[in-house]
C-alpha cells in the first residue's frame, strides 16, 4: 500500500472522501455582511427560537446538520459518526445538538479551528475504512462567546482595535466514501505553538503563528506552494494576524499574489459593521466554508484550496492566571479532483 | 480488503495497533487506595509543585505523556499525535500539557469517556495507515473539577450519598503501529443516551444508560457475550450507576459472573476514604487503565478485556438552566492476542 503519510504532519488519502452535503446557519449580523447571500438560513433575532443564548447556538448546529443531511438526500441514521465541537464551556452546543440524532459522537474540542479538525479526522476515518458516512459540525454565538470569555454583553465593555467579533452561526459537512467531489485530498494536523501573546483581545496575533506554520508544514510536505491553489484561507485571523502570516511567510520567501485570504476578514464588513479587526469564532470558517467557499467550488469557481482551520486554546481561567495563549491551526487541502 | 466495519457502531482492526507504554500520576488520596501500589507516580500535596491546580492537572499530564514515553524507550519526536482531553473548561489542562511538545494535537472532548475516544480514535488512525505511533491522554483533578462544576472547595459544601470524588490523576498510553501486544482489536463510538437525569450529583445514574448501550452493541456486533471476555471494566459509573448498568443487562438477559467491575469503584476504598458512590472524571478510567488493568495484562493475568469508558456531557451552565445530562460511552476491546 503506498504511503498515506508524507511528511511528518501531512497525511494523503488515497481514496479521497468526497464532500456530499454542507448547510451554513448565522444569526442577523452575519446575514447582513457581505456573504450574506451564500448562507442557507438566516435567524433575524439570533435567539433561534431558544430561551438562552447556549440552547440557541446548539439549535443552530442541529439545524445545520439537518440541512447539510437534507440537501445530500439522507438521513441521520445514514451517518456512521458526527464529530463536533464549539467554544462553549464542556463543549455542550455539540452534545446536546447532537443528543437525538443516534449517532456515534465524537467530541473534538480545537477551538476556531474545529471544522478543519472535525474534517480532517473524518476524513482520516473514511479513508481508512472506518467510516462510509461522517458529519463535521461546529459552531460559535456572539452572545455565549462573549459572556464566556470575556463579560456579559450588559456589561457594555468596549472593545480593543485588535479585537475581533464571535461569529453567529454553525457550518456542517457531510463526508462520504463515494461521491462527485470536492474531496478532501490531504490534511496537515497542527502543532502547538505559542509565541508568547498573552493579550486575550488580540487572538489573531496568537494564532497567526500557528497558521504560518501549519501551512509552511502542508507546503513542504506536500512539495506545493501557493501558485499550486486557487485560494488558501485561514479561519479566522482577522486584519492583525492575516498581516502577521504574510509577513512571516514573507521572511521565508514566500509570496502569495493575492490567493491568501482570511474567514474573519470576509464575513464582515469590518468597516460598516464595525467588528475591528475581523470574525472570530468555530462558526466564522464553518460557515464561509459551507457558503461562500463550497458553492465557488461546485460552481468551478474553486478547483483546489487550503482550508486551514485557526484555534485558540485559551480559557478565561489561563488568561487570568497570566498565561500565554497556545494556539493550533489543522489544515485540508480540498480539490475538485480527486 | 476484508470490512472494518461491523455492525452499525463497532470497527474492527485489521492489524490491531499495540500498547507499547503506558503510565499513570496520581495525587496523595489515589495512591492511598487499594490501586495505589500500581501507579508509577503519586504526588503527595497534589500540587505537583505548582501555583494553581489547573497547571497542576497541566503537570500531571505532562508527567505521564513523558512517563509513558521513556517506559517506550521513546521521545515526542517519534509520536505522529497527540490525542488529549479533559474536563476543563476549554480543555486547557491538555493544551497546556502539549504546548511545548512539537508534536500535532488532536483536541478531544469525551468528558470522562476520553481516555476510551482517545485510543478509539488513536488505533483507527494507526490501522488506517495515519499513524505509526500515537498518544492518548487525559486527566482530571479534585480541585480543579470541583470549582468547575460544583463549588469552590472553600465553600465545604456538602456531598449527596450519590455524589463521586473526582479522581486526582492522568494517564498516557502509547500506540504503535508494530508491538508485542497488549492490542486494541475493536472499537465502539457511542451515541449520545440521556434518559432524563438531571441531578449533576449523581453522574452515575445518568451515565448508566449509555454504558449499558456502548456495551450492549459491543457484544452485539462483535457476537460475543460477558463470558468472551476476562473483565469488562466502565469508566466511572461508581456504585449507583454500576447496580443500574447490571439491572438493565439483566433484563436482556445478559449476565456477568462477577467478570464486570467499574474504575469509579475499584480506584478507592469507599467507606474508609469517605468518597460516597467512588471515583470520577477523565482521570479515573485513565489511572485504572494504566495502572493496575495494563499491568495485569502484561503480567498475563488478564488476556481480553472491554475498556468502556463513560462520560457526561453537562456544563454547570446546562445544569442551572435546568436541562437533563446527556451522556456518552466508548468502549474499546484490549487483547493480549491480535
Amino acid at each position: 500500500m503506498p504511503s498515506k503519510r508524507i511528511g511528518k504532519q501531512t497525511v494523503k488519502m488515497l481514496k479521497p472522501p468526497s464532500i456530499v452535503g454542507y448547510a451554513s446557519v448565522v444569526g442577523k449580523k452575519e446575514g447582513e455582511g457581505p456573504l450574506g447571500g451564500s448562507f442557507d438560513y438566516i435567524n433575524e433575532d439570533t435567539t433561534f427560537g431558544e430561551k438562552t443564548w447556549e440552547k440557541s447556538e446548539s439549535r443552530m448546529q442541529k439545524e445545520a446538520t439537518e440541512r447539510a443531511l437534507k440537501k445530500a438526500g439522507l438521513t441521520y441514521d445514514k451517518l456512521d459518526y458526527i464529530m463536533a465541537g464549539d467554544l462553549i464551556n464542556q463543549c455542550i452546543a455539540s452534545s446536546f445538538a447532537a443528543r437525538e440524532s443516534e449517532v456515534p459522537f465524537v467530541g473534538l474540542y480545537g477551538a476556531c479551528s474545529t471544522m478543519a479538525e472535525g474534517l480532517a479526522m473524518s476524513s482520516m476515518l473514511i479513508d481508512g475504512g472506518f467510516s462510509g458516512l461522517s458529519a463535521a459540525v461546529a459552531s460559535s454565538h456572539y452572545c455565549t462567546a462573549e459572556r464566556q470569555y470575556r463579560t456579559p454583553l450588559e456589561y457594555g465593555a468596549q472593545r480593543t482595535p485588535t479585537a475581533q467579533w464571535t461569529v453567529t452561526g454553525s457550518g456542517a459537512v457531510i463526508l462520504s466514501e463515494e461521491g462527485p467531489g470536492p474531496y478532501i485530498t490531504y490534511a496537515t494536523m497542527g502543532k502547538i505553538v505559542d509565541l508568547g501573546v498573552k493579550d486575550a483581545n488580540n487572538m489573531g496575533a496568537a494564532m497567526a503563528p500557528a497558521a504560518h506554520d501549519t501551512l509552511a508544514a502542508m507546503f513542504h510536505d506536500t512539495g506545493t506552494s501557493p501558485a499550486d491553489y486557487d485560494l488558501i484561507v485561514t479561519g479566522d485571523l482577522g486584519s492583525v494576524g492575516y498581516d502577521i502570516v504574510l509577513d512571516f511567510f514573507k521572511r521565508d520567501g514566500i509570496s502569495f499574489n493575492g490567493n491568501y485570504k482570511d474567514c474573519g476578514m470576509a464575513i464582515y464588513d469590518a468597516e460598516k459593521q464595525d467588528v475591528h479587526a475581523g470574525g472570530s469564532g468555530c462558526g466564522c470558517s464553518a460557515v464561509v466554508l459551507c457558503g461562500k467557499l463550497l458553492n465557488d467550488m461546485k460552481a468551478g469557481k474553486l478547483k483546489k484550496i487550503i482550508f486551514a482551520g485557526t484555534g485558540a486554546l485559551l480559557s478565561p481561567v489561563s488568561t487570568m492566571q497570566g498565561e500565554s495563549i497556545p494556539c493550533v491551526c489543522h489544515a485540508v487541502c480540498i480539490s475538485a479532483d480527486r
